[in-house]
């Protein structure tokens, strides 16, 4: 099946910033950092880009600042950014709507959205829902139907602040169709910020939500001053864990060792710019994690995501021994050292 | 095949640090950070060590100071290390020889010690030999011979400061035959130097010689500033170009998502510790090669290694994008910006 995990070149389709001369506008629910960071790239690619955020406070500030004070300072809004001010959800002005909620709030943005007809979803959002442990693409599937249009989830190591400042990432527009993925690699490629198109969002889904929690977990190991070569141990059996979900779940190998699998660890473990990472080395210097959390001051998916992940292994009967003591550490009070020490000391079964 | 990819459990043969009231003595041969780690490692454990550099200077220094200072200072020699004086290449005082020189030096240590009969030889030198592109153990068998006795790689994410300060870690002990390897596996292995083994040389002496040509890159891309998208990029596609290589020599694919691929190349390039980064860094930032190795004071492996592998590419007509881009920086004087732009530009064939 030679097709199975191709990965398209954008350089077939890669529009150079300045052509899109009409193009269709684009809607943004979220204005954190990363909703921010994709109207940023879309409106200076000359994109009509409408953004929204469900907190009033947030919506005021960014449509007086012109800029995210908050997590994108000094990098101002091209005009062709609308700051919406309804109160209520508004209806997405273009085919294409870009979802970058928190993930414990996109059911409800999309029962919201869900009345507006077909579009094309671009699912930003990282992380499992508890309760259900669906992925955030599987969220809008089940809240929309099948009538309302493709899915596309956009992922891949990119921490907001580097795409910000246009330097380079390759991430992955994923999805079980091929127009709609090509439609949106086409709308976000540029020199600097390259997609490539991937068949396997599940694989995609998972890789760069669960890498949140080893993000925590190398965090601790960093906190507890464990050092490199451990942390090196840890991202290679968090690989494991991972894709041994994945193929429960019936993602693809392969994704695994590519962008969403080992590129957005990498990204994400090692990078002081992550708030999984922080959080965790904070834990793991002996700080309680709710002060910890107050101090980043930004939604940490990690925390979520390790619940949610922990009762999705659960159902398919998995040991995911980082993700079990990530947990412990987090909502049972077990000290970090006490369960770092478990994993490290734990038999390796099988590389 | 079950039995393929079995990773051993150390906690089955582990044995603790003072249980060898009688160990056989291990002859370590080159006295670097490396070299004098194992030293200290085997030392602390009760094994009667004896250590020679191929240096007269390094040889008296380690001596005098019992410790070596230029790698590892403060960390004092217990009296079971035993520096050896000789100018000529002493024979093995018992049946275990660690090799721990510097790459390009293996084939003659090898040609000099094959005369003293039997032993079970540990390969702990990384790279590839130039001109022969032959691995380190494939120099050790070919000086060697069949009769000469079992070779193993001891090999992994294991930066010789972190060791010698007994931070976890986890490395491999690969080898054709199990036995050799076992005992490797006993010999080394404590409650923070967790060895674990494999049946797959080849797959762990490529995985973990490569990475520091990918550590090069990744050095160099942090010195010019790109971030750290940029860097699980390039680490994702580094690992790919690793395994196609690996695939093409023999070698096992499970092996490059395990300790020898992803977890040496996330603690190599991301280290400070690791002087192919290091050295990288300073050719991005505009340093010149020469220059940036005299200041490191150290052998940086990937230096050579980058040479030999793109030989071996050559042989084997395989594309390797960064080992290429690499060599024209270290050889061609190419600019580290040109070339890495030509990296990151460059369409992604497949994941």
């Amino acid at each position: 099946v030679p097709e199975m995990g191709r990965i398209s070149d954008p350089s077939d389709h890669e529009e150079r910033r300045g052509m899109n001369k009409h193009p269709e506008p684009i809607t943004i629910y979220g204005g954190g950092s990363w909703g921010t960071t994709l109207a940023l790239l879309l409106g200076r690619r000359g994109f009509e880009v409408a953004l929204w955020d469900r907190d009033p406070a947030q919506r005021a500030r960014l449509a007086n600042d012109r800029e995210n004070r908050s997590f994108l300072p000094g990098m101002v809004f091209p005009p062709s950014i609308h700051v919406l001010s309804e109160a209520e959800v508004p209806a997405p002005s273009g085919r294409l709507v870009v979802l970058a909620v928190p993930s414990h709030g996109l059911r409800w943005l999309m029962q919201e959205l869900v009345r507006g007809g077909e579009h094309l979803w671009i699912v930003a959002t990282k992380g499992l829902e508890e309760g259900t442990t669906l992925t955030m693409s599987q969220v809008v599937r089940q809240v929309a139907g099948e009538g309302a249009g493709p899915i596309v989830v956009l992922a891949g190591p990119s921490l907001a602040r580097e795409v910000a400042e246009e330097k380079p990432a390759a991430v992955l527009a994923a999805s079980l169709e091929a127009d709609p993925a090509i439609l949106v690699q086409r709308t976000f490629a540029t020199d600097y910020f390259r997609v490539y198109t991937s068949n396997d969002p599940m694989g995609v889904e998972l890789g760069t939500s669960l890498k949140n929690v080893i993000a925590l977990a190398a965090g601790i190991a960093d906190g507890l001053g464990l050092g490199q070569n451990a942390r090196g141990a840890l991202l290679t059996r968090g690989l494991a864990e991972i894709s041994r979900l994945g193929e429960a779940m019936g993602a693809r190998p392969e994704t695994f060792v590519g962008l969403a699998g080992v590129g957005d660890l990498v990204t994400t473990c090692t990078s002081p710019l992550s708030r999984n990472h922080t959080l965790g080395e904070a834990l793991g210097r002996g700080e309680p994690l709710a002060g910890a959390m107050e101090r980043i001051g930004m939604v940490v998916e990690g925390v979520r995501t390790t619940r949610a992940v922990c009762e999705l292994a659960a159902k398919v009967k998995l040991e995911m021994p980082i993700a079990q003591q990530v947990y412990r550490i987090l909502f049972e009070e077990v000290p970090p050292a006490v369960a770092l020490r478990e994993l490290m000391t734990r038999p390796l079964r099988a590389e």
